[in-house]
């Protein structure tokens, strides 16, 4: 498989993915759609699925759809240069492990959520028009969480990522059974508990991408795009996805 | 096969599908019901629901149970003449791929759609007589936009066509593992997003054959059917099913 | 496998269904407990998670939990003398299709109906003390229709049974690839729809025998038992599940 | 496999299992948390999906998670010295069914539970400075009855143990199709119908472990533990531990 499929697969799996999210978000929050006030579950299903939908969608990359799986699975590596995880490893269908891989990987997931993030705003466009709280059109694209505190957040961040990673690595080695509908049931899960207290981002191109789309899109009475919280959704995940390989390595979780 | 099994298939699953979604959108907005008022994930989870009801009704000709999915195997023929997807591609279980097979489909899409319906209606005929908003009783059949704007609305069903039509064709090459499951949870996530913007048709015959019925009906306080805005389930999916096709075609996507 | 294993396995089946039924619409119904008042969601997932775990349970048997599919299964039988179903048929295991299983079968899900009402009684037993309306705890056993209409309340169930009983019998020639989530998803959407419209009771003995356990026990400031509409989730079923053996075996759509 | 790697996957699966728990918990009963408020519905899901991560974190050790399996094993294997279940048995893995497994299993729930409750704390921290009733917080750690009553709180613990033991052990000799994602459902429905009524503990480290936690962390305005009820979490699932094997083997339902 060449670098250019590589780019396709892990492009249009991180856009639908963050289309679909943007959708469900967005038709909660906002007053004249039909499903405006839903439950926190619409929330916390809808992007479950969205990941559902992203890692079909992507699945000839492996569907890594963040960076820090990406970079987990390159970390994962250097510990046995021999693994595959579910038959889809970084190094898998001809793709070389390596830094152009890397940064092709990386690329299309933030080229891929920005595209995402600007699919899912068409899809709602005459919704962003009816007047919102700014907080509630910013918090559609990115995480925003509702009280601030720079180093709890990216506790929540580092927390959620590792759950999240941690359950990938360790998943690999046992009968999955319902294949995509695994993760996407982690993400609901960690979204219902974290989503609503740092935004769950867990991947800093799901964050970034979309706040920037957010940032340059023409949205009715948007305010302050909020860069100043950007960088937590980064260090958060990042460290989160490292202890996430590490831990269930060092316990001998990984078959 | 013959076509009249075919016919007979398309019909029922489709039908099902049409009936179960009208009465769990009935039963959410008609007041004196137990279910009135249930948050939106009922009328998500519950099309999507639906559609699994449908799919494993239709299975012997393929469950297409949508104009726009037969139309997109034709399209997708068009590329390789050998596909089949699932076990259950159009040319599969022994009908010919050709105009008559496709009017067949077709037809018993729109038959079922409308049998459906009335099925549906008859299952909840007694509270159809309680007093509701017009638009109640009409959106319980078919769609129609909190914010009418045609364009922008074309643009929602062409958004949620393409994702539901890429997720098939692609998802068609991987371990689906969970069967029909898998399709009727990419349309609860769709219809939590688009749902409430434009009613999420992505299939014509969803959306005429139960407007149809709307308009035939004996309803209590019924208005309007909305005529008007008809074509555009009919035009959005049409585009949408089409660069469904297409885009994971060229992205060589599909195994 | 025996009579007695026979009668022991469908009994915990239903008594286990009907319980877990019992406690979650008990406890969406009664004032003090925690799950009060919530979504309509949770009494139709309830439902089919009640009989996920019923059907598993009663696995040795068969878990038809409801006499309207043993006597599905013995008219399929004259069609085709020969029809298994997932492998467990009416006449699997060792259990001569025969006058004496039919009545063991049948006579084991009214007693462990009866029984599993009990139980799930007991399970939140205080919370029957709290005042509540009188039919917020008949509903908690048995149907009783918002607006009643003996006609068409048989209607409703008629439609329900229906197409439960298509399902179960098309869904035999398919890859059902969940197991028995395939029944629970077709039953938390059928109460989607019509649990708030006939109370999609679809089984005589998931009426009749919890309708028998509350006249019985001690509930605190409890009304009449309504007897008088206690045919309907009869003869409805009756009817409807004769339809789901013979449309789709005229359809040919039985693998 | 040793002891050690025993403990680890063990006081992992556990710990991921109460985290998760915690944080979703906490985050619908908090009051500034975006998902404050949700429907019961995320309560129960939370708890199912908890325990999805936890049994997959957990599958080196067979993924106990609570000394009432892993006592239920060792009761099971009086009857049956051979028996393995799902692959996953108490003398699985080169395990040696003995009092020093026993010992390391149960310690390592315990050990998981409360580092468990302490990372969901730490992950949603600053929101325990928010004011809420005392009560509020305790039960997002450990179980408190809305009505006490400690006969009728220890037969809720024993119904619903007994229910998820007995589905446990007897779906051990079925097709079981969807993996870990069967006990989630099942963990669901309880606490569905149980959660909101005795807190639906079944199992003793979940609600000791928690509770200590809760003890002694620092939280604003905590109340008292009510180390009083602490008991009834223990009594209640032994009895229905041991009933949920005996009733089952009774019957013959046991493959």
């Amino acid at each position: 498989m060449s670098l250019w499929t590589v780019f396709g697969s892990e492009f249009i799996g991180t856009c639908l993915m963050i289309a679909v999210a943007v959708m469900v978000c967005g038709s909660r929050a906002l007053p004249r759609t039909g499903a405006f006030g839903g439950d926190w579950i619409n929330a916390a299903l809808g992007w479950g699925l969205a990941v559902y939908v992203g890692v079909y969608v992507g699945w000839r990359s492996g569907a890594h759809l963040n960076p820090i799986i990406t970079l987990a699975r390159v970390l994962r590596h250097q510990f046995d240069p021999s693994v595959t995880m579910n038959g889809v490893a970084l190094a898998d269908g001809g793709v070389p492990v390596g830094a152009a891989a890397v940064v092709v990987y990386i690329a299309a997931q933030f080229a891929g959520a920005f595209a995402g993030a600007c699919l899912g705003w068409a899809a709602i466009r005459k919704h962003f028009d009816e007047p919102a709280p700014a907080d509630a059109k910013l918090t559609i694209f990115c995480t925003k969480p509702p009280i601030k505190s720079p180093l709890w957040n990216m506790i929540t961040e580092i927390i959620a990522t590792f759950i999240q990673v941690c359950w990938v690595f360790v998943n690999g080695g046992t009968p999955t059974a319902v294949g995509p509908l695994g993760i996407a049931l982690v993400i609901t899960v960690l979204v219902m508990g974290l989503g609503g207290v740092s935004g769950a981002a867990m991947n800093p191109a799901r964050d970034f991408s979309p706040r920037l789309a957010y940032f340059l899109l023409p949205i009715r009475g948007k305010g302050d795009s909020d860069w100043g919280y950007a960088w937590v959704p980064f260090a958060g995940p990042l460290i989160g996805g490292a202890l996430g390989v590490l831990v269930p390595t060092a316990l001998g979780l990984i078959a």
